[in-house]
């Protein structure tokens, strides 16, 4: 059997190697193997095959001492880069063109071997680390990879599927639909899935009022099934600058509405004349369409680290209840205009309420407001979007059409909206009166009074690291860490700095922003107050000598000059929300 | 003739050298002439005499290796780096506690040579470049100081006086008023002015360029005397929620210009068909009069406090660099309407400048410029205000028009503004491009790159305690203790809570907020937003039992839910502006 680096996958297979360039080979895959700095070392006990070899050699004869090494316009080091940043492969080296299931060249591999033992999908899930061994099964074939875990391109993140399918990882990381890859995870066959566990791999159906939700990706981290709130893991958060639909986080009140297109009415009322419908049809061809991208971020992002100051109430997220996304559709200030909205109206009106058309057992729905400035403001930029990153918004986003108010915490860009009102009042709804607002670190659940606190509506600045995770361990004989993360600042205001402390804060260093994807050309900067998308960052420094372990901390600035604040208990607040102190990871230095 | 590093300024002379100091203050003054960066190089081609030797022996015995060069808690780098930024001397290192003028100290150095050439006015100004020699005259005496130039802490600024008289800018630039710097002059004299050239410059020595500032209240703490820069006691600051104009703070960067209110025009430019010019008549009577609370913050108030944590260059603002008025005027929206402003200058205007009729000696305007969107936003209500606090505005704050730019940094809302540039580009005065800029704590002046950081515009959310002072005695037989201050946030937001502690930190009680004053009917609260007026705060709580000391913290929430930070050191930044950390008073409990 044959052990394969991935990074030959991209290479052509043709020409015999010399014996200088298997050694250069040898060194190659050595380089290789370091790099998938996620994986814990792993020992070569297989020999290295001749189709290896051959890949190597094409490309040691190819390399430039000088810089990096390009072969065919690819630069190794940054392609290399690229594969291991995850889902940023997606969009790596053009590969997307290979998006197509590959049916027939799966089938292939699994007839190809026929003899091997069937298991149980029970059995598969025993093996879900590095100790018990990792296993995954795809169509119907089950496979040992864990000697491949070190290898992997995108580092750890391929743990993510153990003890389970990889079809729905495949399906976001469009990457592996390749030859190539198939022919790999072949060699690691150990057996097939038994029939009656491959069936259950399809859908489940029930009466539960959550029967109709939508499968979801099962990379997501669930804190709650029902409703439906789940986030991506970190690792994967920053991969790309915009976040696929299937990893955006989700956030759920009640259980996803099953909404017909073509009978959709959106009723907007409150204005002079009565109220108007709108049809699908009508948001897409009566109104121009406006493409924003912009980060949503849920109020309780980050909770589970204010929990550890003292306990609040609420679902505990991580760092990832934050996502970017391109959003199009109707602006709804020109909604607003075409239903009677003017200047008559602004005399009196001051909110605008949006209804979801999720229910509750009573019949209540999913509800929220903004003020009215914000709603009909020509560079509010508030969209009654139908699409999502250039596709029909799904289904638990809000399809088909839902509100997103860049800027403005997540809970009030109601999803599946199906009525909004202009009135003088803010929403009586549940979410906007007695949630979703802030609290002195003094406010308790004995004396807390909702109404003494304002409806959170525009967040604070934020940030957090997103590589290395907290706990990694880091190889010291590479010299230095690199540091990856996002910030975002609610208000349209941009981030316009993050600073980076590998010392607990003594010391700061300034990180490098992105508001595209690596190797794309970056978007003029935004108007000031329009900066509604995230920045990702990275910081690449000397690892401080002599050390054994860096307690690594991020902190943005934003185009106001805000600042995070240092520690969480003086921004604690029962309800967990709007947690935004420094964010810190300790890692562990290592000798390589 | 000895030549001098006017870093030594700053050193008080005692002490004789030793040897090795000796070699110390000669490495230290070839650092200090490589740090001269504005300056041509220049040889040492003098002797260094016993007076720079004991300064830099001074300097050397107490440098810190490990970092910067410190002494009397200076840091070295940062301050001459500081001083060689210009204009920006005046306000560096509190040396404006020696505003007066010295000329007892002059006659005395010029007295004590007396048997040099004398020299025409003609001779004198043949020597105005490097090439030809730079040579002044000062109190009649005439100064080669051709190798000074590239040490000036002012850079080649100094070249502006050439060929003539120093007087005019060391009334300008008031730093230059002691007798250190007279010292250093006494040593390039060269000679005597005639007689009769003496004669002619006397209209010039008597015309102080803020001869004309008007008077000011006695109460004011005063920071610089020239230009004049001033604020009222915090215990005074909140007795009102409207800041008396007598007591507002004043910050001038120039002389107060004298400005004739008949025949004052405001020009407008960059717009379709040329410029336009309004007379003050004009922007009283074509346009609405709009009122507007504001409350204008300087971004250097509070340096004091950073200041303590590591030196920062400017002037040492305490708490009160901060005030609120009603300003009323013409909306800039309005005026630029009139003046031509429309979609299609939308198209491609991005900033709006204005320039101030205060001048420098070069006849160079303050200047800054704000974004468009907010100078012809209707809800931005930037204002070309002729009253303040319903009397016309008086000279120290810009008699007869100035710009109020709500909820932005002081620096933009120009005074005495005399020409409005609609741009594509941002203003390129200094106080744009070079100053009012944030910088990571990491920045020193060896590093610092103005053109990577935003100019101020928004400021972040602050709050400090007026009442009691720090160090105050409270007493405990009233069994509680009542504490008040101010909070405010840029950018129209809110503020929507400001917590107190009387633990330092550990545990917070909410104050109660005032929008108007005690006793007045609260006014409705501002559409969100366009909240540009301070809150007032006060709390009174019990004394805690058995406490001999209280550290007394506040902390403001705004309605971004962004809060103040707890600490200076990670906002630090060389330039000590946007100090928005927690403000903290000790005061001690006595028995009544």
């Amino acid at each position: 059997m044959l052990m394969k680096c991935p990074v030959f996958l991209l290479l052509d297979r043709s020409a015999a190697p010399s014996a200088a360039q298997k050694t250069d080979a040898m060194l190659l895959l050595r380089r290789c193997h370091g790099l998938t700095r996620f994986g814990r070392p792993s020992i070569l006990r297989r020999h290295l095959g001749p189709a290896v070899l051959s890949h190597a050699a094409r490309l040691s004869s190819t390399h430039d001492n000088k810089s990096d090494w390009h072969f065919s316009g690819f630069s190794w080091r940054h392609g290399l880069a690229g594969l291991l940043a995850g889902a940023g492969a997606v969009v790596a080296f053009g590969l997307q063109q290979h998006k197509a299931e590959q049916p027939a060249a799966a089938a292939q591999t699994t007839e190809s071997i026929s003899t091997l033992p069937v298991f149980s999908q029970e059995e598969v899930s025993k093996h879900r680390s590095l100790s018990d061994g990792v296993w995954v099964t795809y169509r119907g074939g089950v496979y040992d990879i864990t000697e491949f875990v070190a290898m992997h391109p995108g580092g750890e993140k391929i743990l993510l599927a153990a003890g389970g399918a990889l079809e729905p990882f495949w399906a976001l990381y469009a990457v592996h639909n390749q030859e190539h890859v198939l022919e790999i995870l072949s060699e690691y066959k150990v057996g097939e899935l038994c029939g009656e566990d491959l069936k259950k791999q399809e859908p489940t159906e029930s009466s539960d009022p959550y029967s109709s939700d939508p499968e979801r990706h099962p990379v997501l981290r669930i804190n709650s099934q029902k409703p439906f709130n789940a986030e991506p893991p970190p690792e994967i958060l920053t991969d790309s600058f915009i976040t696929p639909s299937a990893v955006f986080f989700k956030r759920n009140h009640l259980p996803v509405p099953q909404v017909d297109p073509a009978s959709y009415q959106l009723q907007v009322e409150g204005l002079p004349g009565g109220g108007v419908t709108f049809s699908l049809e009508d948001l897409k061809t009566r109104f121009p369409k406006h493409d924003v991208t912009a980060t949503v971020q849920c109020a309780g992002n980050r909770r589970s680290e204010m929990d550890r100051v003292k306990q609040v109430k609420g679902l505990s997220w991580g760092i990832s209840a934050i996502s970017n996304a391109k959003w199009s559709g109707a602006k709804l200030r020109d909604v607003l205009l075409a239903a009677g909205y003017g200047p008559d109206v602004a005399q009196w009106a001051r909110h605008v309420h949006f209804e979801g058309l999720d229910k509750d057992v009573t019949g209540a729905a999913y509800g929220a407001s903004i003020p009215l400035n914000k709603a009909v403001s020509e560079e509010g930029d508030v969209l009654l979007a139908y699409e999502m990153n250039g596709e029909k918004i799904p289904p638990d986003h809000g399809f088909p059409v839902r509100v997103v108010v860049p800027g403005v915490v997540g809970a009030r860009s109601v999803k599946w909206v199906g009525k909004i009102v202009v009135s003088a009042e803010e929403s009586t709804s549940h979410w906007q009166q007695n949630d979703y607002k802030g609290f002195s670190p003094g406010t308790d659940w004995d004396t807390v009074d909702y109404k003494s606190a304002p409806a959170i509506q525009e967040l604070p600045v934020q940030s957090a690291i997103t590589s290395p995770a907290d706990g990694a361990l880091i190889d010291s004989s590479d010299g230095s860490v690199t540091v990856k993360g996002y910030a975002w600042s609610g208000g349209g205001r941009e981030v316009v700095r993050v600073d980076v402390s590998l010392d607990g804060g003594q010391t700061w260093q300034v990180a490098q922003l992105r508001s595209s994807d690596e190797g794309q050309v970056p978007k003029a900067p935004p108007t000031p107050g329009r900066a509604w998308a995230w920045k990702l960052w990275e910081l690449t420094a000397p690892l401080p000598p002599q050390v054994q372990e860096l307690e690594i901390i991020c902190k943005a600035v934003d185009s106001s000059y805000n600042v995070q604040p240092e520690t969480f208990p003086p921004i604690w607040n029962l309800r967990g929300v709007l947690n935004n102190a420094w964010h810190r990871v300790t890692v562990k230095i290592t000798e390589g």
